[in-house]
């Protein structure tokens, strides 16, 4: 959030994960003549003494927030937040989900009266994948412990990048072919037609390896990451399918940090959601991921009347993305609401 | 294969994986009169001219076969042979089925009439899954790229271990929580009991090393080594449970080369089919684990009424388990089936 900005911060929620902190606030500029209202400020002139969170950093560092802040986390169930951000964000904003297959970004309009009910998988750290019956009505059903995580914990080892961001881009310009396993290298660079594996398919993530007389140092970074990314993409679309097939969910939301809008991730999740379902299920991304838990507990005392709000996207420290997502619906143009994250 | 042996070979089959050549072969002992039948004989003063073959690398290797040995592979379908192993072996052995919990090993008798339907989960370099419903009736109906191949390929980058076996050893003495981010972690020592999970449930594989400040070196090998056994274990027990749930299976018998029989993956297995399948499900190990395919190959031309063999297992170069499991049935003490591996 730009520390200089002249906006005022009304409300206020956070969502402590396991490596990122994500925060939505309410903010209504300076600029503007204020409406008169009696709503409670919590911007300069007042001390903000309660916020909602969410999240497990919600309840690991509740102390910590008192004593060093004086400020009383307001602690919201964290399955519950996840839940009432995907469904109002999915309600309330005009663009909000897309499909992605083949470098196309496409947004799809759904109606309120044929979302339910949906497979919602979060990737953060971990992944956990809900069933969403509707409004209050879901139920955690699975979930994987090879998540960002997982992608970020392993970069870091084997590619000595230095952030999160760092490890996608590379992987952007890596070829899993030199790590990986494929179909075509068991078979002599034949298909295995009999059961539609094609001699591209990947037999055996870092499979390649094995046979290789090669240190780490002789690996390429990106190859490495590029490998790292299909990997757990992969690994996630199919145990997402798998849950979808089992409660019969046709449209599955995949949300979370680990996504950041990264095409080949989202590549590789819709590939895997087709291939595994052959074509009957879908794979669907969120405009805003990645706060969905901190939108949730926002939503938990909202006092602003939502429909009226004005959503837009920034990051911290330079906001790189001040996109603004039209909400169904009227709007006050000094006021919205913005999401922010921050790096543990 | 002890190359000093003096038994003559009758009969031999090979399943070439995607790192490993798996052999069977059918013995008769010098030391023994002949029976004085017309088998044909592939010993000493007979070349051998053809073999059957399975797994990708008969594909691969034909021509080299030829080239170079003079041999022909007469190829088998990978998935036949699997398939045709896995329901000699539980059918015609005694003691080949068993369950692995808290360190016991339970071998487990099933009638001929109670053993289909049941899932074949196969970890070689990747992972095939099978639904078993009879004598020749099955179908693939899953797998995973992240298997035996991925434990190895990553491990050999991340540890400098020279062998598969090696750093199985290694992952014995290991700690995954020095790795691995668990709920604990997340929820400052906390379970999130209100969807079962503790808070020693790894939630992130390898997510623990996001927040330290730490390199490669920095960490022990056998914790690492530990915390990717413990990673792919667990993702292929949940994929394996997913697809046993999804076709009503109730036994899902785990077999391939990545086990070795080793403790902590027969247990991790185990661990997630009982976790995910609330107690429903069941994971069965097979003694002969890394043979079916050969096996399954060897079968297709059986000349000597397998009712009669004995099935005897020995590694290379220094056969270290000679355990005789007896058939059901009548044998020669002269006879055997070995079941030995070669590394790539």
């Amino acid at each position: 959030m730009d520390p200089n900005h002249s906006d005022y911060i009304y409300h206020l929620a956070v969502d402590v994960g396991g490596s990122l902190t994500k925060l939505v606030c309410f903010t209504k500029n300076e600029d503007h003549p204020d409406d008169g209202s009696q709503q409670q400020r919590d911007g300069p002139g007042r001390q903000m003494t309660a916020v909602k969170a969410t999240g497990g950093g919600a309840h690991k560092y509740a102390d910590l927030f008192k004593e060093r802040l004086g400020i009383s986390l307001e602690k919201e169930d964290e399955m519950d937040c996840l839940v009432v951000g995907a469904n109002f964000l999915l309600k309330v904003v005009r663009q909000e989900a897309f499909t992605y297959m083949d470098g196309q970004k496409k947004f799809v309009k759904i109606e309120h009266s044929d979302l339910y009910p949906y497979l919602l998988v979060n990737i953060g750290s971990g992944v956990g994948m809900y069933k969403v019956d509707g409004d209050g009505k879901f139920e955690r059903v699975s979930g994987t412990s090879i998540g960002g995580g997982t992608f970020w914990g392993l970069g870091k080892l084997l590619t000595k990048c230095k952030s999160f961001d760092d490890l996608l881009e590379l992987s952007y310009r890596g070829n899993n072919r030199v790590i990986d396993m494929l179909v075509g290298d068991i078979y002599g660079g034949m298909d295995y037609s009999k059961i539609g594996l094609s001699s591209t398919t990947i037999a055996s993530s870092f499979g390649k390896v094995i046979s290789d007389n090669k240190d780490l140092e002789d690996y390429k970074p990106e190859d490495i990451a590029r490998s790292l990314l299909r990997m757990i993409s992969n690994n996630i679309g199919q145990i997402s399918y798998l849950n979808a097939l089992r409660f019969g969910l046709k449209r599955i939301f995949f949300a979370g940090f680990f996504i950041r809008n990264h095409p080949s991730t989202m590549d590789t999740l819709s590939v895997a959601v087709n291939f595994w379902s052959k074509g009957e299920a879908k794979a669907m991304f969120l405009q805003h991921e990645g706060f969905l838990g901190a939108m949730g507990a926002f939503m938990s005392s909202d006092k602003h009347g939502v429909q009226e709000l004005l959503v837009k996207q920034a990051e911290q420290p330079n906001p790189v993305s001040k996109t603004q997502v039209p909400l169904d619906g009227e709007f006050n143009a000094d006021q919205s609401i913005e999401c922010i994250f921050y790096e543990a």
